[in-house]
């Protein structure tokens, strides 16, 4: 058996970053910048006033000082004149500084009778102008790759960047297999449960930028399952869930390989999922997920999501694991590294008691998964351990 | 003026939560769960097996000891006999545990010759047996509100619920002002620059389950404002970005006066941001932004986000700080609170050098804003400071 590690680097050998394409700025947010993209103006494009008040010259400021008031400069509107010895031009915040002036006095600092301004109060040293290109200039770049955040649409609207090449959504396909299962909203049979596997995944998938299909249950049987892999056609990335076991039922392999899947690993040496199987199928990557819902969704944060990030083309995939205090003991770990559902309490982390990996009210509780290495001896409160946070 | 927590007092008082709606499972993940939900089932429904084996009595499980094999149970088929004295049952993972077995011998500890099984390894203390409710019983309850992670989705579904009852989405309509704005794509003139809040604020309250209609810039003028309002009809939360401070170019707040507004606020002691508006207008809340990019962004995450998880029924709505040491020192605050931008690093916190509120690119890279209560004292590296993460 292989570890999670190793595990997570063979699949990142059965996909590749997918193509990008462009899509508008304002529906940006959240996918991931395929290429740099460059400002293409400087910011603010001229000197701007960022107060309200008069454009002056600096050499000139001082208590009691006067000035004759020759214009006007608003946002939008810039004056077009020069200001001289002695003048001043009323401004508003975001306007262009006229030229001549190097200083605004904001308004608060200054008395108006007519066209005269009186300088009342010490306007100290700040000139309250933003030079042109303080920002950014034209050129700039915005790095890729990087999931934009708001900021990030922010500023490249700034920079007059309409649509912007991004990476194109992973398209998943998840079947669920089994002839125990029912959609919700079923009946179920007195031998039968609920499909859950696909409702959880689907929201973490698309979570992360990916765009998911639910396809019908496959039941125990190669045609159902044969069924299932051909309406995922077209797919990056086909993942079933369940019949990966050694179970005399459990069939995902076999159909798999008789559709051509070409085995990449099968089992990982962990807790929960050790049955865990991946390889490529024609066009697509398959991942076979164990069916206790516990298990598939812990694969689906360990492996799913760097997959899935690592197809967007980001380079920072592999889980970044934090440190906390425990809050109370763990007993020994055996062979297989071991993912504890948990939770961050008081500054620490507590694993629950009951680890089974069919509770999906532990898991919906939890909000972070325990690391326990292979052969990890007891652990006392207050020791620190690792773990990924959910 | 009022503090930033009066001022968010005020606005949670022109909202009232929004009505629940129902909607697929299938589509609830990120939204905010409305009502309490119930379990409409027992989880497992019946006592189900955990491994591959054979069901058996456990009084009589010891190394050596043979069993007959009577029949098969697999996930979705249950076995309809009676497991007797010396006999057993194949049974695989997720099969209902049949009438008179209590204990799952795993496979890997039998050896099977025809019809006879043969313990040969030492099968422990346990059962390998899901007794039925243990991970949730009919009637258990999942509480509103919560915001719907993948992991409830994931339970809400093995309990059967197809539809979910979820706070509509706030409907927010997005109004840039200022003659000197052109959008991303247009050739801006040459006093004028590129509308980039309206794109900023739209990923942030999406972000949140709002939805989000960014309409045409309005321009400095009565007429073009009050087009602007009138467009917003149907809004739950008008917000206006920019055109709020005390020039005499800023219109905003007469133009919504004369339409109706009744002011709730005008102005907040913080930094940036001070030129904060909120009110009632018809049937909306109404809030103006100041617009400079990073102080409308930064009244994003103060004032809209604990705005739109107020309307969407949220309980925890006022932003928690968390704490951080300074990595190096910041002089002395003025006489209102200051949200700096900042960046987490090595276990502590940056304030940038650069705080003037037009610049993006420093927000882009900011991923925490660092908050000085007024008038706070020059802190050194090493004090700990409180701040927001983005």
């Amino acid at each position: 058996m292989i570890t999670v590690n190793e595990a997570r680097s063979l699949l990142f050998d059965l996909v590749q970053p997918l193509p990008a394409e462009e899509v508008p700025l304002i529906e940006a947010a959240g996918r991931v910048l395929a290429r740099d993209v460059t400002a293409q103006l400087d910011q603010p494009p001229f000197s701007a006033s960022s107060m309200d008040g008069y454009a002056v010259k600096a050499a000139e400021v001082e208590l009691h000082a006067m000035f004759k008031v020759i214009g006007e400069a608003a946002a939008g509107h810039g004056f077009d004149g020069r200001v001289g010895a002695g003048q001043a031009v009323r401004i508003f915040t975001g306007a262009p500084v006229p030229e001549g002036a190097d200083f605004i006095v904001i308004q608060e600092n200054v008395e108006r009778r007519g066209d005269i301004i009186t300088i009342v109060d010490q306007p100290g040293e700040k000139s309250n102008i933003r030079p042109a290109g303080v920002d950014f200039s034209k050129g700039t770049q915005v790095e890729a790759p990087r999931v934009l955040s708001a900021e990030d649409v922010a500023l490249m609207a700034a920079m007059n960047i309409p649509t912007v090449p991004v990476s194109r959504k992973p398209q998943i396909a998840l079947i669920s297999t089994g002839d125990e299962l029912v959609m919700p909203g079923e009946v179920p049979g007195p031998n039968q449960i609920i499909a859950s596997n696909t409702f959880g995944l689907k929201a973490l998938l698309e979570g992360l930028g990916a765009e998911v299909r639910v396809l019908p249950i496959a039941r125990d049987t190669v045609s159902s399952l044969e069924t299932a892999f051909g309406l995922a056609a077209g797919a990056d990335l086909v993942v079933t869930i369940g019949g990966a076991s050694v179970g005399d039922h459990d069939l995902v392999g076999a159909v798999a390989a008789g559709l051509g899947m070409e085995r990449s690993f099968y089992k990982v040496l962990m807790q929960p999922g050790k049955p865990l199987m991946a390889g490529r199928m024609g066009d697509a990557a398959m991942v076979g997920l164990p069916g206790n819902p516990v298990s598939a969704m812990v694969c689906g944060y360990l492996f799913l999501t760097p997959l899935v990030r690592h197809m967007l083309g980001l380079k920072d995939t592999v889980p970044a694991f934090r440190r906390a205090k425990l809050v109370a003991p763990i007993p020994r770990n055996g062979m297989r590294e071991h993912y504890m559902r948990a939770k961050l309490e008081d500054g620490g982390i507590r694993a629950f008691e009951n680890q089974d990996s069919s509770l999906l009210s532990v898991l919906a509780r939890a909000d972070a998964l325990l690391m326990r290495p292979p052969e990890d001896p007891a652990r006392e409160a207050g020791e620190e351990v690792l773990y990924l946070p959910l």
